[in-house]
């Protein structure tokens, strides 16, 4: 087991991500297109290095949920943690989806699953993979994550 | 980290569970009881020996998933995982669930999230422990789980 410091690392990279999507060549259910471009958003404002624009994902709640170890609330708290953890360009890498997976529950509801991968440099603390389970929800503001339970984790090739 | 088979047995056990519930002074939500009431059924169960019953507490769906390392669905192939890997009353033990929490998504779903420990003898593996994020349905056969992201993991005591 990787310790809890770096499991926690580990699980803030998770929650963050970017996306590595192939194009569908079938029509998708209008939530997976919006869904899919809230997490590309995501990704894309990461890689910018923009932690306050990446953090716009999550539903701003105190009642989000991030699920490890421990559990913590809130997005003021998840925001001052990524920045805690991630304070650097170096830290934050480069952040990438794999097997991302839409399934929605009901009109306002729906899971997503799947794999991110970061890519860093030795300084910024080496690569990172891990798999993850979202609850994301249709709010005004667009589709938002209101649950986040993300594993480190190597990746499994099968 | 643990081997991939030793955490299939982990994520298996933590699906499984039994309560320990400290019951609250408090009224709770009419979800709350009745999802509550709902895990404690299928910790009766398991700790019963009957994998068939406590199975119930998932939705009979192909739908249904099982995050992991690798994902896996439907209401079938999970009753035939769950008896290849516990098929002696000694590999199932006896679970119990800690830090319950279940929180409302809206009239027809919820998350709960939780500790499992499988109490088991050393032939039926030993003890093991770990957390889990699982999303509820509200379905006509009253609340089951629809999608389980086990983590086998040590206790966290804190």
């Amino acid at each position: 087991m990787r310790s809890a410091r770096r499991f926690a690392a580990a699980f803030l990279a998770a929650a963050l991500l970017t996306l590595t999507l192939s194009a569908p060549a079938f029509a998708q259910a209008p939530e997976t297109a919006a869904i899919t471009a809230m997490m590309q958003k995501s990704a894309d404002d990461w890689n910018r290095g923009d932690i306050d624009a990446f953090a716009t994902c999550y539903k701003n709640s105190p009642e989000i949920e991030f699920i490890g170890p421990t559990i913590s609330h809130g997005y003021a708290g998840m925001l001052a943690t990524y920045k805690k953890h991630y304070p650097t360009k170096d830290a934050m890498g480069t952040l990438s989806f794999n097997k991302l997976d839409v399934k929605s529950l009901d009109a306002h509801f729906a899971t997503v699953t799947g794999w991110f991968h970061l890519e860093r440099n030795a300084a910024g603390g080496g690569n990172s993979d891990g798999y993850f389970l979202l609850v994301v929800e249709k709010t005004a503001a667009g589709w938002k994550i209101v649950r986040d339970d993300t594993t480190g984790h190597a990746p499994v090739t099968k």
